[in-house]
C-alpha cells in the first residue's frame, strides 16, 4: 500500500512520468481563482480537527453524503467532529473513480503523510493522527499553502468590501502573495431583492451615492480603484444564462426603477446589465486586468434543503446551452472598441466547450497568446473527464500551449493537490501522444517547456503577476 | 472461434474478471422497467421461429435493416421468416461495435448455445436449429426469464388497464414476479385528439366519470389502488419536452375544453400537466411508489413510413436538450412539500447527462441513498458508449453505490442478456480504476459489493421489492 | 525519426493495421465536397512557395497563429514567405493533438517526402527543400490531385456561376474528374443585404428574370439544368440555425418585399426558405442529386478583424444545438411527398450528433443504404476526437457500413492526406474492436469490405459517381 497514489500514480507511460517529473513538479503555484476566505489567511488560522478543515464548508463532500443516504445531521448537523468523520470515511468508500476520492487521498498523503485509504473502518484512526497534526505549526493556513508552493493567489471580493485585510497584508511576507479579485456580480444582479440596498453599500463603500448610470460609474471606478491599489489582477463574473444586447438605451430607467423598489422588465434589466458590462470591461482593458466570466450555473434550486440545513451551498447544478449568438455580439462590440480584456471563459455544462474555445479563437490576435480562451473543467467538470474534455478542446481548438491552467476554485486550504491532480492529467495526455508517436519524442522538451507554461508561467504572464 | 462472447468477453483486466465473475454474474435480476406482453406471459407462450421472436417486433432491428438497404418487404412485410433471418443475418454482419451485434450473439450464445457469428451465410443454419429448441418447454417465455435469474419484473400499462392478467399471476409461483407499471401518459396529454374519449374509457375503468379536475383525481386514485393490489411499486412518465409551470389555475379549464372538444392553449395544458403532475407524484409519495421520468424522444417522425409498415415504432428520435429551469422548479416544489417520490430521470439525449445528474443531487438527503438519480442508458443510448457516458456521470457527479442499475425497456423475451452486457461493461470500469491503482486493489471487496448493489440490491430497495 | 509519420501511424494493433494496408491504403479518393478553386485546376497552377500553398488562403492555419500570439503581418500581412513560414513552424511546434499537427506533417511527408517535424527551427531548411520541388512538373495543381490518387472531385458553386470552367474541363482527361456543386445559399438567404441584387444575377445568369416564386423557380431549374450539364451531383446548403415551416403561404410576399428592398418580417422569411427548400430538395431528388446539409456554424462574428485583414475567413465558430422538431418537419414533408434526396447532414455542432444520427435512420428504407446519414466530422470537428466522435455515433445509431465516407471541405491542393487520416483512423478503431474480441478476427475480409465502402464505393454509389 505504500505506493498508493505514489509516485507515478495516474502515470502510465515513460514519456507521462518525464513530464511530470522533470517539467511539472517544481513548478510553482498561481492560484487566479479562489474562495479562499482572508480572515483566516489573516490570523494564520489553526484547526482543531480535520473536520474542521475538510468538511464545515465544503459542499462538495455535504453532496456525495446527501447521496449516499447520510442522515443531514452527520453533514451540516450537530453530530461530534469524530461521528462526522466516520460518516465521511463511509462515503468516501463508494467514490471510486470520483474526483473526491482523489482529493481526499492526495491531500491526505501530501498534507498529512497518510498512504491509506480513508473507509469508515479506517476513519477513526485517521481523524486522530490528522488532528495531532493540526496542533502543530505546520498545519496553519499560510503554512499549508507555503507547503504547496503557492507563489501567488486571488480571492474572490464584492466591489464594496473594503479590503482592509487584504491592504494590510500587502507588505507582509508570508512567502506568497494574496490579491483580491473583483466579482461585481450583486451589482449586475438588477432582479435581485436586495439590489437596492446593494447599490447603497456600493454608494457608501465607495463615497458617492448610486442614483444614475453616471454615479453608478463613478463608484465601482472608485471601488477598481481601491482593488487596485490591494493588488487586482483580474475580475469574475457568474451568469446563470449569459444575455447581452447592444440596445443601451433602458439601462439608466432600469436602474432608477430598481433604486425605487419599482419592477424591471426583462429587457430594461439586459439593458442594464449590457450597458454596465461594457463599462467594466473597457476599465479592465484600461487597468491591464483579465476578466473570467462563468456561465451556466443555476444556484439554490433547493428551498426546503436551504433553510433547514441553514447553507445557500449544495443545491446547484449545471445549467442550460449558452447562447452563443448573444456571447459573439458582446465580445465583438468589445473587440471592436478596443476594449477587450484578456479573458478566460468557463460554462458549467460541458456542451458549451466547443462553442467557446472556438468562439474564443475569434477574438484572439497578435497582443497575446490565448487573448480569448476556455478555461479550466469548473465546479463540476473539475474531475478526470472533464479535465481531460476541456484539455481535448484546447488541445484541438485552441492552442494548449497558451492555455493558463489550473486554479481551485475552493473555500479550502487543503484544495492545492488539485493542481497536483490537474498536472498529472495534463502528462498523462500529452504523454500518451509522444508514445503513440503522434509527436516526436525528440521534442519532449518543447512539450515540457508547454507544461511548464501551463502549470505556472501563462497564467502569471496573462495576469500580469508581478 | 469456442471463446466467441465466452467467459471473459469485455473484461480485459483481472480485476474485471474477479469483479464479474465473484460478484456479478450470479446476482438475480429485477428488470423494473420493460414492455414485454403481459399475455404472452400470462399463456407461456411458445415461438414458432427466431424471427418471430426477434423480428416481429423488434423496432430496433427494424431501423438497422432500414440503413442497410434492406427492403421492407423483409422487414415487417410479408417475406418468410426465414427470409427475414437471412436479410437479418446480411444485416448484422456491418453491425460492428453496435449494440445490436452485443445482443444478438450474446442471445445466441446465452439462450441457445450457439457460439458462432450470424451472417447471411450462417444465416439459415442458425434459423433451423434455433427453431428446433425453441419447440422444447426451456423456451417458453417463462422459461426464458427464469433462464436468466430474473427474480422480478415491472411491465408498463396503462391507468385505465383492468390488469386481469396480472391480478391472475398474482397468487402463481412462476419463479419471478410480474408487477405493472403506472405510466398515465394518456392522461397527461391534454393535447391528444383521442383525450376526451380516453378520458370517458379511464372513468368508465375507475367507476367515476371524469368531468372535473377533482374526479379526475378520484379516477386516478381508484386506478392506482388497483395498481396497488395488482403489487405496483412504481411509475413512468414519457414527455418529448419537459414542461411544468407553478401556476395551476388553468388546469380545471383546460380540462373542461379538452372534455368537449375545444382546443386548448400551450399555457392551459401546461398548467393542467403540472397539476396533474403534483396529484401523481403526491400519490406516488403516500404509496412508496417510485417514479420515472423520461424526457427528450422524439415519437412518429415518418408519417408515410408509419402509415405504409402500419407499425408505430420504429420512427422516433433523439430530441431537444430539457429546459433545466422547469425541471428545477418541479422538484423543488414536489421537494417543498415532502412529497418527492423517490425518482429515476432519463433522457434520450446524452447532451442531459451532466444537468440531470447534477439536479438529481440537490434533492438527495438522508432518506434513502440516491433518492434522485440519473437511470441507465436508455434507448439509443444503451450502447457501449453510452453506458459508460451514464456510468462516468454517476460516478463523477452522482455517487455510483447507489444506482439503481440496469432494466431493457424491452419488448422481447430474450432481452435479458442486457444485464449481463451492462454487468461486463461497469465491472471493466470499474476493474480498470483498480488496475490503474486511482482504487486500492486490497478494497475489491467493497467494490464488489457496490457491484451487487448496482446489479440488484439497490433496485430492491429503492423500489420496495417485496 | 525516419519512421516519423511512418507506415504503421496511428495503427496500434495488428487487425487495424491489416484493415489500413490490405484495404483502406489503394482505395481511390472521391473528395465529394471541397472549395478548390476551379481556375486553379484550369491553369495547372505552379505554386512560388510553400507559405502560397499553405498560409495564404488557410484561414484554419490563420486561427492557431492568432492564438499563438503572432502579430498579423505575419499572418495575413505583408511579411515575406520566408518569415510568414518561419512563424508557422513556431506555431506547429506547441500544436501536439491538433489536427494541424497531423496535417501538416503528412502534407510533409506524402507530398514531399520530408520526414521531420516543422520547427521554428527547422522552418527555413524545410521552407528551402520544399520550393525547390514546387519547381518540378510533379507539384502543379493537377498533379498534386493525381498523386493522391483522387478519382473525382466536386467544388462547391453558386447557380448563378457559368461554370465555364468545369465546362471546359468536362472533355479533358486529367486523370481525374471535376464536377461542380450546386450552392443555392444566396437565393435562401433573403434577409442578405444584396439580396435583391443577387436575385438580379441569378436571373441574368438564367436568362429568366426574378420576379415571382414561379420565375425564381424556373431560373434555378435553367441552373441546374447548366449544373447537371457539367456533371454536378449533388448540393449543398449552409445554415447557421435550420429552420422550417409547412406554412408557405408568405413566401411570395416576402420574395416581393424584399426584391423591392422592402424589410422581410422572420416569419416570411422562414415562409420563403421552406417553400424554396421543397421545390430544391424535389428538383434534386428528380435529378438524382444528393443533397448536404451543413447546420450549426456561426460565420463572420469579428467585424474589426475582418476589416482590419481584409478577409472574411477566420472568425467563425461552432453556434447552437439545432432544432429537431423544425428538421423532423422538414424531412417528413420530403419523404410523404416522395422527394426527399440522399442526404447527407452535417452540424458544427457536435452536441448534434446523437439527433441528427437518430433522425436520420427515421428517413431510411430499402432504397439506398443510409438514404439519409450523418456526415464525416465537419471543420472544427475534422479531430482526432471529432472524426471518432463522428464514427461512434455512425457504429452505435447508424449503420457504419453505409456511411459515405471522408471529404476534404478544403481550399488547398495538399489537404488530401486528411483521406488517408480518416482512413487511419477508421481501422484503428475496427481493429480495436476485432483485437478485444468484439467481432470475429475471421470475419476480418467482411470489416475490411466495409472499410473499402466507406474510404470510395459508398459515397460513388450515394452520389452516382459515372
Amino acid at each position: 500500500m505504500s505506493d498508493f497514489y505514489g509516485e507515478n500514480f495516474m502515470l502510465p507511460t515513460l514519456a507521462a512520468r518525464k513530464l511530470y517529473h522533470d517539467y511539472a513538479k517544481e513548478m510553482p503555484i498561481f492560484d487566479y481563482h479562489n474562495h479562499l476566505p482572508i480572515q483566516e489567511i489573516y490570523e494564520d488560522k489553526r484547526y482543531d480537527t480535520i473536520t474542521e478543515l475538510w468538511l464545515n464548508d465544503d459542499h462538495y463532500k455535504w453532496r456525495a453524503m446527501r447521496v449516499a443516504g447520510i442522515p443531514e445531521q452527520y453533514i451540516t448537523g450537530s453530530a461530534s467532529a469524530l461521528d462526522k468523520f466516520k460518516m465521511w470515511g463511509r462515503t468516501v468508500e463508494k467514490l471510486i473513480g470520483c474526483p473526491l476520492y482523489y482529493w481526499t487521498h492526495l491531500e491526505l498523503n501530501r498534507y498529512f503523510g497518510i498512504a491509506e485509504p480513508l473507509t469508515e473502518g479506517s476513519a477513526e484512526s485517521i481523524f486522530h493522527r490528522a488532528n495531532e497534526m493540526l496542533k502543530t505549526p505546520e498545519y496553519s493556513a499560510r503554512a499549508l499553502l507555503r507547503r504547496m508552493n503557492v507563489r501567488a493567489l486571488c480571492t474572490t471580493d464584492d466591489p464594496a468590501d473594503d479590503l482592509a485585510l487584504h491592504l494590510k497584508l500587502k507588505g507582509e511576507d508570508m512567502g506568497f502573495k494574496v490579491l483580491p479579485a473583483f466579482r461585481p456580480d450583486s451589482a449586475l444582479n438588477i432582479a435581485a431583492q436586495d439590489f437596492a440596498s446593494y447599490m447603497e453599500r456600493l454608494g457608501r463603500s465607495a463615497g458617492i451615492a448610486v442614483t444614475s448610470m453616471d454615479s453608478l460609474f463613478q463608484a465601482l471606478n472608485a471601488c477598481m480603484n481601491r482593488f487596485e491599489r490591494a493588488g487586482c489582477l483580474l475580475s469574475d463574473h457568474g451568469f446563470v444564462d449569459f444575455g447581452y444586447t447592444l440596445d443601451h438605451s433602458q439601462a439608466q430607467t432600469a436602474l432608477e426603477r430598481a433604486l425605487s423598489g419599482q419592477p424591471v422588465s426583462e429587457a430594461q434589466a439586459l439593458s442594464y446589465k449590457s450597458a454596465l458590462l461594457d463599462f467594466l470591461a473597457g476599465e479592465y482593458t484600461r487597468r491591464n486586468w483579465g476578466m473570467q466570466i462563468h456561465t451556466g450555473a443555476m444556484r439554490n434550486t433547493n428551498s426546503r434543503g436551504r433553510r433547514e440545513t441553514g447553507f445557500v451551498n449544495g443545491y446547484d447544478s449545471v445549467g442550460a446551452a449558452t447562447d452563443p449568438h448573444q456571447l459573439a455580439v458582446f465580445f465583438n462590440q468589445l473587440y471592436e472598441h478596443h476594449m477587450l480584456p484578456n479573458t478566460v471563459l468557463y460554462s458549467l455544462n460541458p456542451v458549451d466547450n466547443p462553442m467557446l474555445a472556438t468562439m474564443a479563437v475569434n477574438f484572439c490576435d497578435g497582443e497575446i497568446p490565448g487573448k480569448v480562451q476556455l478555461g479550466s473543467g469548473w465546479w463540476f467538470n473539475d474531475t478526470v473527464r472533464g479535465i481531460e474534455r476541456q484539455l481535448d478542446e484546447a488541445i484541438e481548438n485552441g492552442l494548449l500551449g497558451s492555455f493558463v491552467g489550473m486554479l481551485t476554485d475552493s473555500r479550502s486550504f487543503t484544495a492545492f493537490t488539485r493542481h497536483e491532480f490537474f498536472r498529472r492529467i495534463l502528462c498523462r495526455k500529452l504523454g500518451q501522444l509522444i508514445e503513440d508517436g503522434e509527436y516526436p519524442a525528440e521534442q519532449m522538451d518543447a512539450v515540457g517547456r508547454m507544461v511548464q507554461d501551463i502549470c505556472f508561467n501563462n497564467a502569471a504572464r496573462f495576469f500580469h503577476l508581478q
